[in-house]
């Protein structure tokens, strides 16, 4: 990533009052990410964590960016058919690349899983990782959401990117822990989010080192998973990436349950918080967990709102606890 | 890892005069070096590196420390053997365990490479990620090497050290890239290298997410290999768990060479630095390229000094670079 990336566009800022959380209303999710920071940096704390050891996790989708009504990537993988079928003109009269192609939002909605991973394994793997870096890079800058009308790098949550920035300023390393893409979510995190591509743990292919006709090494995006980063995943690719037990886990669906409970295993002060997206009017409201409507993108299960009860995790209303959520509003 | 760890034992000193590479005898290698931080950290050079670029990437075995007459690992796994045994007595008198137990060296020099994966397998998997570095940091503690009779630890590069500490000096991030355990290696490498846990890369296994009788949750020690971090395992581990491409790469071996090509084959001023063993009566002196005797641990082949030579790498040569071996000396 080159200089100009590294500009946080909508960055957390901390008012002239000097409150780190400005977009958050008072209350318990707000005191308790507070009373966190301040228990694990004083250095009189019983709970006090050295520096080093000061690593935070996020989940992507639906806790620091919408993912309604589709995880962004997945729109990516859609929307990259055309390119990938005037490549190949012979996949497009096979499926399910002609009912991509169809347009026909009923049809698409109506994919099956294997049908979705061919268009992932088309879309993702088989290039090198310059020329996918590059082709992702290209669809950020045009796509836009359809009910924003956006870019989708515009479409965090506010009251997140502070949260963010409050735990690096007080020397967190924070991490984007996602079930997405690690190189799709690596080309924006660092423009976006402030993380830079080696703080992203993402759902992982392997990659094969080979040499061009100019006799230069690159490296080929291959279609076989070596780590799926969701549910016990995301524990298990924390320990493989950072090799330390977080002190502060972010989440919102049931992916991100074993995560939580790997931090909260933990000796000492650990914040566990979910996001729970009860907030229709200004973004999206689902999981049965309230009673929403259940939703197959971001599954907010009541056996999870039942474990973060008993647990002492926190769980954020979109609705009650974000004064706004996004930067633009 | 807490607090106490992140002491440097044998940190590298910058001298009153402000020689970053004391241990260094003037020649080519050390000039490399000092022109390539100058080339990238200078703001006025065409070959300027913004800070968040800056990686550097070291094997570890034969390039940071000794690995003669045996890789410090494959001494743990067979010193752990009569723990493991002690624990599963049917063991004892089932080979390999038999031969490795008889302590009849001439016996365990010559396992095969399928007896010698059924010890890692035997010494590094099947336990919790928490056992693991509690019996590996055991070991190292009391574990001595045969010629030295110091730890492990002690007989580290203190020329390495300063490069190491240099680099970081001036805004890089240094990585261990190793075909080691990465699980073993970050046990120690903050302690010894100054380098984090997050940023030791090796060859790594699976871990399996489960719940203790407590309901605690726990990581166990799968013998799936998800990364062989060696030869093309370099540059693709590097991508997965770094996402950016290295400016400065340093290896020893054949192991290393995908590596180093990876890193020369970027724009810019890139640093390719080789170690040759060529001090017998200081270290060990092997590896064909030199005429010095062959060796399966760490081979230093005439291809690879070839390559070297044709691509502009540094040779480091022990004998003549480096003013001393170890801080000890």
């Amino acid at each position: 990533m080159s200089g100009p990336l590294l500009t946080v566009k909508a960055s957390a800022q901390t008012t002239p009052s000097g409150n780190p959380l400005p977009s958050w209303n008072d209350g318990a999710p707000k005191q308790a990410i507070l009373d966190f920071v301040r228990a694990t940096t004083d250095t009189a704390s019983p709970n006090h964590v050295p520096p080093e050891d000061r690593i935070a996790v996020f989940d992507q989708d639906g806790t620091l960016w919408v993912e309604h009504p589709m995880y962004t990537q997945v729109m990516y993988c859609l929307e990259r058919v055309p390119a990938v079928t005037a490549g190949k003109p012979a996949l497009k009269d096979v499926e399910p690349f002609k009912t991509v192609l169809s347009g026909d939002r009923e049809a698409i909605a109506k994919l099956s899983m294997r049908d979705l991973e061919e268009i992932l394994a088309a879309t993702l793997t088989g290039m090198s990782v310059d020329e996918f870096d590059a082709e992702a890079k290209q669809w950020l800058e045009t796509a836009r959401h359809p009910r924003w009308k956006r870019p989708y790098t515009e479409l965090v949550y506010q009251p997140m990117l502070e949260v963010l920035r409050f735990l690096r300023d007080n020397g967190y390393k924070t991490y984007i822990v996602t079930g997405g893409g690690q190189d799709f979510v690596r080309v924006y995190a660092e423009q976006v989010y402030g993380i830079p591509p080696e703080q992203v743990i993402g759902s992982a292919g392997g990659t094969k080192y080979g040499y061009g006709n100019d006799g230069k090494p690159f490296l080929t995006k291959e279609p076989k998973l070596i780590l799926n980063d969701n549910d016990a995943g995301k524990p298990e690719g924390i320990h493989l990436m950072v090799g330390r037990r977080p002190y502060a886990a972010f989440g919102n669906s049931t992916g991100d349950r074993e995560m939580l409970e790997w931090t909260g295993a933990g000796a000492g002060a650990r914040l566990k918080m979910l996001v729970l997206h009860d907030d229709d009017a200004r973004e999206y409201a689902y999981g049965p967990a309230q009673g929403l409507p259940d939703s197959k993108v971001g599954t907010f299960t009541s056996a999870l709102y039942d474990e973060a009860k008993k647990d002492g995790w926190s769980v954020i209303s979109m609705k009650n606890d974000w004064k706004r959520i996004f930067a633009f509003q």
